[in-house]
């Protein structure tokens, strides 16, 4: 039995023609191939009328429903904030999340408008975010992923492996200012050296700074202990600023 | 005031991931330019219950409706035969449609399935198509067009000039098998010597033959007779099998 679903893209951008959403593709394409049927995909404004009325709807009609864009840093990302309130629940600080940002950024990066990526629909889970951190999250059967493609994509592939319980290795991710150019000869000689290990590779914007967020995997804890120290002292050495996320 | 406006794409193919839907954006960006909010835009499958609900919630909330998609000639094409449903209308062979199939087409060519997309919702008026001839139409608020996007937006052009009765001059249309490549040079001489007619050139792929619609118009119609002979006279003496529309 197929599973039905719906994807909601919000964003004015694209309603307007400025932005071509590649988004919408995407989902179909990798959802298609893993059981699930698409019955339909609205795109609608950063409206929050809009959002509620179509979240609630898409709910009731459909198995899984999908939302990209909206839940960025600005005060133009109310998705959160609506889809709380198409469920009547508060909108929360999630610990988790906060905890996930405290880690990864400095004090001072850590301004109000990343915190308030951290407040989401009480009882929600979260959906891991390998490249910015900001997670996205599950509430009932909606799953609300970012607008930006490579983002949404990263965060994707983790939450349909674990969705399907495959592939749940141990795992590290480490980020990195350095483009995937310049790591990419020393990235794909570990690759071809250790079999044993997976490394995804996501380059990324962030803060007026390009970058690469690395996801390494490998059942063998300590063998995977190995490696990222490896890869983290050629970052290190090659002014890469490596973090481990 | 800006013209409140939902957009319908209507097509498996798209919600399977298979097909990238590229005119929802150019309908956005053409519209926006010109007036019109799009306040949503829905993406659903080729069938009958779905394109009813969704046509008639649309056509009740927005002041324009546009569709794209399923009024071709295979058995799947039911968008004409939906829409005439969602607003109890009969659907009904176009006498005007009809004419036009039988003046471009020979009686051997003219099967059933192209005869199939002469009918629309009774009272509809007819949207011209200047690269494969059969027509889309209005009814009510509903503006529905072809899916294949290099048809859709040559059609969607003299629709908006139309509209906005802009630009109405006397225009005759001839078609060639002979590729852009091959034309190009002699119909840039043509527009570059006489600056009164404007030339348009649209690509198409029918029947497994790619070819070239032309738009000629001018508002001088013994000019742009003279013209038009001088094309097609070219087209002809170069094996391009030339057609008046």
């Amino acid at each position: 039995m197929r599973r039905k679903t719906g994807i909601i893209i919000i964003g004015n951008e694209i309603l307007s023609g400025r932005t071509i959403d590649t988004n919408s593709n995407f989902i179909c394409k990798e959802l298609s191939v893993r059981g699930f049927d698409i019955i339909e995909i609205a795109t609608i404004p950063d409206l929050s009328e809009n959002i509620i009325t179509k979240v609630k709807e898409f709910s009731s009609n459909f198995e899984y429903v999908f939302t990209t864009g909206g839940i960025g840093p600005t005060h133009d990302d109310i998705t959160a904030k609506s889809i709380a309130s198409a469920f009547n629940l508060e909108l929360e600080q999630n610990i988790e999340a906060r905890n996930l940002l405290e880690k990864h950024y400095s004090k001072s990066e850590l301004t109000d408008a990343r915190l308030k990526m951290t407040y989401i629909p009480k009882g929600s889970r979260l959906i891991k975010n390998p490249v910015s951190v900001a997670p996205g999250f599950i509430v009932k059967n909606v799953h609300v992923f970012p607008g930006v493609p490579t983002i949404l994509r990263a965060m994707f592939f983790e939450f349909v492996d674990r969705l399907f319980r495959k592939n749940i290795l141990p795992e590290k991710n480490i980020s990195t200012i350095l483009p995937e150019g310049t790591i990419g000869g020393f990235i794909s000689n570990i690759q071809k050296e250790n079999s044993m290990v997976q490394i995804g590779s996501y380059p990324y914007f962030k803060n007026n700074q390009f970058g690469v967020s690395l996801i390494i995997k490998c059942k063998d804890e300590i063998y995977l202990n190995k490696i990222c120290e490896k890869i983290f002292n050629f970052l290190l050495e090659n002014n890469g600023k490596p973090k481990f996320l």
